[in-house]
């Protein structure tokens, strides 16, 4: 296939630029008006304080579900929440085939099928290659922190594209194959027009370190606590690291406990898979409560001080089948998520008030990152030799400075594009050509709410000084029949009575004629009384009613 | 004075001791029944998302408040809120005399001047000396990140102890004296029952960095951005920065404009009370913005990214009098205090998206620490040799680390005291002998919530789902007079349009007989349709209204 005059290769990223998480690339190519598109990885961003009542968001897609019938298929390149969580809310709207190496392929089956999705997941074997449309795909394994992480190359006629996901370089990563570095080489000889490549650790020096590092810390640390009960938590997803832990158990004659939901369902899929077959068998809970306390480990969720997880049951001393005590060791083999410090710190704190040894990859190494370092982005960009460097993945300080990186290593071009930008990469110069409408969709419930459309926000004010509603009952010819029923929430009895006394004699204060009017009038005598005796401005809503 | 043979000296601290945060030691001495105290500390915490509404938290002081005819003084450590800030707050409870040196004793009066609060402030010389009934009371002077930190030496008839307050060893600390380390051996030789101290680093090996090596480095950043502004942001108590900067920018040709409330008050604070007098005269921000770029240096608040700071102001291009573009630097001279991580996040991606080069503590010597790492706790109980170690100011997890710490120090014995343990320290074995009430305090608007009262967790649950509030007005035969009156906020319409509905039909599936069982009926049929369209329960509040 050859391009014609007015074919064009695009990259609009919808997620992940400018942030890290829900990461969504887009890539497109033919004339503007016959543009046949591939989308790589489909994620979410879990929710946070700030917008409170939402767990879940999802890049904002409506310029590709416009477009659906020319998305001619979805590439998860791993099967981490931010490449592939939105599946099961967004691919009603999208309705096209889904790409993935088996162990992703079992885990997004799972959650369409939980969501009564019949969707078409088609496996692609690892380092295999398939056609869609213009684009002629081929996978490239690399290492990361969970199994099957895969770059995507794209080979369309006018150039070939390098999505990296997520990776790093690891020599001894235990679970599955090292980096393909002869295939990367081989695409650099070939010719990579553009790398579209992670940019989370740019700002770390040189490298993220090697799960066979952590393997022989995590075993020593495991053999060195004899006689006390050990608990590990880990992200679940990093089956090479519960790999590690069933190992090192097993050779310090210990038995390992899967605690936690998506502990065990982790390890389901890995099994399903053909990955930890040749492990000793893990045990139940039950089991494991009955094991003398040098035989257990108690691999566990929680790590990020989840409540109500595992580990946070351990903590406040409510898990039965893993009662930890003075003198028994809690290893958070993980790093703390920015944002969840204080979570995992007071969890810290509840473990350290029983005597409980904790130890984090602050004092031992019990933890790698799965994102390259400074000196892996040097190698990834010496082996592939792109025209063009895209940082994706990061927020924009992190690309930003994964653009001066990129120059510095002599890549000739780099250039940032946030998400919605549409970015020419060929023919000629590369260029934002175009917007297309990008955002964030809050999952509020069970209800999609574009960010901005205000009922997060409207809830933070809630939260900050409560609310009361105020129904002020008239008769016809606008006399207040009884007191003004005022219901609140939030707000210290002492105020809420000021305010219903102010309420009363504002809405006595005059004929109520114009509804709206008067009901501003108590509203501004409400919020002035909480703002006189509180300091606070609540939310209050007025109603008249007339009877 | 000897002590007779019911007297005993205890320690008791009601806050700090669990956190770090809201600092507040008490020392009594005496027969149990007529025993006589000093405070050491009386500091707030800042609230956080996790209490929405909350300012400020405050140590719950009703043990000592019950006492104040005992309680002879507070004697302040040095002017950081978390040891100073609940004074204007609390001290109306206590009204007894307040002791700090010179540059504290300035500050405080400032918060006291404000609140309208007469409280008499006695300034105490650095390394001075004053009796307080049966506690002979010593200053020694310490270094720390703001002017004049002192350890107190509380000595009694049972015994010394020794309150670091907030500490590190600066050999070149820049602005006062280095480390009295020759008063604490003296201290030591004469003998220290027990020494209160800082936790904060215990985690951290090696030594905090001195304030020196920050001046050389900051010196050198500034001179080499040519032709480019600058901003610095710091925490405005650290007045040893403040004149690094200031120094630096005279160094390089550039004048420096202090932008931001809290900057121009501290600097005010130590001019009047002696510091920073040898400096070029600052610049007001109208004239800093008509300063050609290479010859300005914004030094400003907004360190932690708080919303409508000096910086955040500039990160959102809304500052008139400190333009930044691209190719002028942001330099962060601060840390980022735990749980703003997201917010400091943000405002460097707004910088960053600018085009403006952030420098900070990550990549270049910024920021140094002011409280002890490891090897500075080494040399601290090497020269006072105290017979018990009490960790204070620190989360658990860092006063059991530090007890450790202490323990490998050969300290013959350590104890961790969380906040309202009464912890005898003489005569005889050193135990923890009784409990007093303790706990926080909200500052929520103008009224004080005990924590756990409940505002701020019911504001929690209005944050997450909002709120509704129904009206049913029936007439004396409990006949609907008209259709209930549906008050919400923070729930999507559709929803609320549902919930409208199944309030009435369940207002109209019956004779409204019994209020409170039908105020329940319809309360749960509301909160019912609200998880069926929603996923979510709001908060639903119902009145009946009889007219």
């Amino acid at each position: 296939m050859t391009a014609k005059s007015r074919d064009e290769l695009v990259f609009l990223p919808l997620g992940g630029s400018g942030e890290i998480g829900m990461n969504l690339n887009l890539y497109g190519f033919g004339p503007p008006e016959r543009r046949k598109w591939v989308m790589v990885d489909l994620g979410i961003t879990f929710g946070d304080e700030l917008i409170p009542g939402v767990d879940v968001v999802m890049p904002d897609i409506r310029f590709i579900a416009e477009r659906r019938r020319d998305l001619l298929g979805i590439v998860l390149t791993h099967a981490h929440e931010d490449h592939i969580g939105a599946v099961p809310h967004l691919w009603p709207l999208l309705r096209c085939p889904i790409y993935a190496t088996p162990f992703t392929a079992h885990l997004v089956r799972a959650k369409l099928d939980e969501a009564d999705i019949d969707a078409k997941v088609t496996e692609i074997a690892l380092n295999g290659s398939f056609d869609l449309g213009p684009f002629s795909i081929e996978l490239i394994t690399l290492t990361h922190s969970i199994p099957e992480p895969n770059a995507v190359a794209i080979r369309t006629p006018l150039g070939t594209v390098l999505n990296t996901g997520d990776w790093k370089i690891d020599p001894a990563p235990m679970l599955g194959e090292v980096t393909d570095e002869a295939a990367l080489r081989r695409l650099g000889d070939e010719g990579v027009l553009a790398m579209t490549c992670d940019s989370t650790n740019v700002f770390v020096p040189g490298r993220a370190g090697s799960e066979g590092d952590v393997r022989t810390s995590l075993s020593k640390l495991i053999a060195e606590r004899k006689g006390h009960r050990i608990a590990v938590t880990a992200f679940a997803s990093n089956v090479a690291r519960l790999e590690t832990v069933a190992l090192a158990a097993h050779d310090a004659g210990r038995s390992v406990a899967l605690v936690g939901r998506s502990m065990r369902r982790m390890v389901a899929a890995a099994q399903a898979t053909g990955y930890l077959g040749h492990l000793p068998p893990f045990v139940n809970e039950e089991q494991a409560g009955m094991l003398p306390p040098e035989n257990a480990v108690y691999l566990c969720t929680g790590s990020q001080g989840e409540q109500g997880s595992a580990l946070a049951r351990i903590a406040m001393g409510e898990h039965r089948s893993a009662p930890l005590e003075t003198g028994d060791a809690v290893i958070f083999s993980s790093r703390v998520i920015p944002g969840n410090e204080k979570k995992v710190g007071a969890m810290q704190n509840l473990l350290a008030a029983k005597g409980i040894e904790i130890i984090t990859d602050q004092d031992h190494l019990v933890h790698v990152s799965g994102h390259p370092c400074r000196d892996e982005l040097a190698d990834m960009y010496r082996w592939v030799r792109p025209r063009v460097a895209i940082p994706v993945h990061g927020e924009l300080r992190h690309m930003m400075e994964h653009k001066r990186f990129a120059l510095s290593l002599q890549v000739p071009e780099a250039i940032v594009a946030p998400n919605g930008s549409i970015l020419k990469l060929a023919p000629g110069d590369v260029a934002i050509i175009d917007e297309a409408p990008a955002g964030r969709v809050h999952m509020d419930g069970k209800v999609p709410v574009a960010e901005g459309e205000g009922l997060a926000r409207a809830r933070r004010s809630l939260g900050f000084a409560g609310f009361a509603g105020v129904t002020v009952i008239v008769d016809r010819k606008g006399k207040l029949v009884t007191a003004p029923a005022l219901q609140s929430d939030g707000i210290p009895e002492t105020v809420v009575a000021a305010m219903r006394e102010a309420a009363e004699e504002s809405a006595r204060a005059g004929r109520i004629d114009d509804d709206e009017e008067a009901a501003e009038r108590v509203r501004r005598a409400v919020r002035r009384e909480a703002q006189v005796t509180w300091g606070k401005r609540p939310v209050v809503r007025v109603d008249i009613v007339r009877v």
